[in-house]
């Protein structure tokens, strides 16, 4: 067998792994969408079923002698880039997941179902006992999972690189202090300016019939393909698929068309990163996103940098006033913005401004290390929030719905994925910072011209796939490491204008 | 290893088939339900990748040896009569699936989503010629599949007992032949009948909005689960499912509220069966219906002989005029019964009414023995079809969609499912005669008191699961072999008095 067979076989025999991981992402997606709530027993089964079949794939005897074959092999070097690349991702996933036994994935699957349903229970009345027999489960299993990951690692460390590979928490340690230092003035001078927005301009009852035709519409403006994708709606809205098939969620509430719009731009955000992930990589290694920061930094980059900016309502808010009829006729477009960008420390993270959105991330931060190095317990779990929450941003929380329970990540067990929404402000500070250089941004958004704007993304960053990991695609892009300060310094432009401060 | 330790050994070795099976019906929903059109070619490889492992699971070497082990063991039939219905299940599957080629069940996962979306397009085109080479290559995998299953077998034969177990072509024809022959004097008898329904008072408008709280009502009058279950909408209504999430589908025509009224009616007979199946069952051989025909005796007794009954209507119009405000509020109780049992032929199964049905069926089962063995051609086709119409029923079908292409069945590769509709009337012919001997039926459809004639079938059907195949379960029940007389003295009663003949 020549070194390209051999690859070649490898390419082949992974190939049913990507495609049975899309129907996993399928009976999620049901699993949170349109479930019936008896259906969950039934669920947790083929979670369980599925995860130890994909475990069975990725790990298989065959694929391990193929990777080692092909390292060992004298010509290795003669494969091409993106064919070592592949290799080197498929040995990577090789041995992580070798070193988990198989029916502590299933368990996991398995739980991580359950814990959501009681997560959700427990949210809905408002009561932290009923989730937290489940997160002990689901916290003792992530624990496990750690272990057999790197038992020389810190928990959280061994955890992250799922999320975001070669990252550490020291790192990102760093990266938060600094942002955190940038981010706190700018939120001091924001609110002690004399200019505060009108929030009534933007709080008036928006039938959801009308709410569904802002989302179409603002899906097709950011080339959101809804032919290989759909909207429905959830709880908390989410993005789920896979090249021609990927769904957004969203929820709308009559009294905050912001909260829908918003979620909508987001998550077409993440959508055409997978349906713009390159064709050639289909069922590979390689047709993935780089990182989950990376995947946050294209959904924040459409909602805030694209979705927030005043040149954007320059463009849109007239045809926005066309469709929602008389409901905004009035609003004056300075005002307007302002509102839309009103900077605030409030409870709930996916509601939160951009300003103070990174806080909240931090937040979790600090605390998901603290539980998995066993700092603090699940018993203490909603106290500690509840006080980080009025030292960091200066709120009293009330309940445990909106606070500790407001995120459905740790019921679903991704402990060391919250980072990656931080990161991705961060990422995309430095790339705006670039595409500003390379196309007339503002102009183009005022004109509502996106597409030049998302094909710099498709070209950048989506058709990239995997091809490198993220601090090598922010280098690729940027020229520089990852720094927060692009993304600060965005911040200072846009909102000492908007606050006149 | 004991009997009844190898006997464990086995049901747990088969556990994650069925567990499986549930991902494969899922992805089937959704194809049919909320896919977006460009995910079909994903989901083809989906369903190839799904069928390939259920197929590895079922023919499983040990699951052939635990059999052959067991069968051998001279303590064998000191197990349960289930215990030795469960191993002469597994037994069946694993003899009929080892016979096929692993890829030909690929293949034909893989063919039938094409071929379905083939169809749709077609239907909606009305253009036959692409749905062809498409329907071709199903055919041709069809063949394939019944020459592997029993080369010696004429290929209907073949591919029936799948759908009806240990029926025969001939056997089949012989009842039909009786069904025919006891059908054609009461469809003429009611079209010479003076007395005919005014059709005005049931083809008026109605708001979809209306049509779906009818539907949640009448699911809920069938005690049909919603918790457990749900109702969408698509082009062709179906139910799929398994036990505690069983799900249906309905089409509402604003101007025909009886179409999606009957179809919620049909489809929740299905889920019910599901939904009651031996809870001790599950994940087991033994946790399935009995047959496609037992299946549709289900569907069809609550759709007609419950929900077409004068008596159901005694008891339902008031309640249907309550929740459909003035649309129906001058409607005469026995014009309105007349209208709803309207006896014509017409070109469309699923609209048929109650006498004329089983034609369509015979029509359908005529054609495909004919395909299968080569006597006629994909592309004779439709003119077959279109002339059977003409002979059977006296209609001239002026385009494919509202002639050969209606159904999905064939699309979908599923030759020799048909006769089950038939030998669902015949079943439940027999089943009502007992019924009526038990139970004060017609009195408590009068009073909508439907729990214990549910309950009833609950005990004699849904509760036996596959137990018993569908002549062994309809002789334990009617105490009789399976007799079409008991379906046409029961349209007899029924029909003589609506039409007054």
């Amino acid at each position: 067998m020549t070194v390209k067979e051999a690859y070649d076989k490898l390419i082949e025999e992974m190939r049913d792994t990507f495609i049975l991981e899309n129907v996993e992402n399928m009976i999620e997606w049901d699993f949170e969408t349109y479930m019936p709530t008896g259906g969950g027993k039934q669920r947790s089964k083929e979670f369980a079923l599925l995860a130890g079949l994909v475990h069975d794939l990725y790990t298989s005897p065959t694929v391990g002698k193929l990777i080692k074959g092909l390292k060992s092999n004298p010509e290795y070097q003669a494969l091409s880039f993106i064919e070592k690349r592949n290799v080197h991702l498929i040995e990577r996933e090789y041995n992580n997941r070798t070193r988990l036994p198989k029916d502590l994935v299933e368990k996991i699957a398995e739980q991580s179902a359950i814990s959501i349903q009681a997560w959700k229970k427990a949210k809905e009345k408002k009561d932290y006992s009923i989730f937290k027999p489940e997160l002990d489960k689901t916290l003792a299993l992530s624990k496990e999972k750690a272990h057999y990951l790197a038992p020389e690692k810190d928990p959280f460390d061994a955890l992250l690189d799922e999320f975001e590979p070669s990252f550490t928490s020291e790192m990102i340690d760093k990266l938060f202090t600094e942002l955190r230092e940038g981010l706190i003035p700018i939120i001091k001078k924001c609110q002690s300016s004399s200019k505060q927005p009108d929030m009534s301009l933007i709080n008036r009852n928006c039938s959801i019939d009308i709410q569904r035709k802002i989302s179409e519409d603002v899906s097709r403006l950011v080339l959101y393909d809804l032919d290989r994708g759909r909207i429905d709606e959830t709880e908390h809205p989410f993005t789920n698929g896979y090249y021609d098939d990927v769904r957004i969620t969203t929820h709308y509430y009559e009294n905050n068309f912001a909260s829908s719009f918003y979620s909508v731009m987001h998550e077409a955000g993440h959508a055409i990163y997978e349906q713009n992930l390159d064709k050639q990589f289909i069922y590979q290694a390689l047709g993935k996103s780089s990182s989950y920061g990376i995947h946050e930094s294209q959904s924040r980059l459409i909602e805030n940098l694209i979705g927030k900016s005043p040149e954007f309502w320059e463009h849109y808010l007239p045809k926005f006033k066309e469709i929602t009829g008389d409901i905004f006729s009035d609003v004056d477009m300075d005002a307007f913005i302002h509102a839309i960008n009103e900077v605030k420390p409030s409870k709930i993270r996916i509601e939160a401004d951009e300003v103070t959105y990174s806080l909240h991330v931090i937040i979790r931060f600090e605390i998901e290390k603290d539980l998995l190095s066993g700092k603090i317990t699940t018993e203490e779990l909603p106290s500690v929030w509840n006080t980080k929450y009025k030292d960091y941003l200066g709120v009293d929380i009330e309940n445990d719905s909106e606070g500790v329970m407001q995120d459905t990540h740790w019921a679903s067990g991704l402990f060391g994925y919250f980072p990656s929404y931080a990161l991705g402000n961060i990422y995309n500070g430095q790339m705006l910072n670039v595409i500003k250089k390379d196309l007339s941004y503002d102009d183009l958004i005022r004109k509502g011209d996106l597409k030049p704007i998302i094909d710099w993304l498709i070209e950048k960053v989506h058709k990239q796939s995997n091809l490198y990991d993220p601090l090598e695609l922010i280098k690729k892009i940027s020229g520089e490491e990852v720094n927060p300060k692009y993304f600060i310094a965005y911040l200072e432009e846009k909102f000492s204008k908007i606050y006149e401060y």
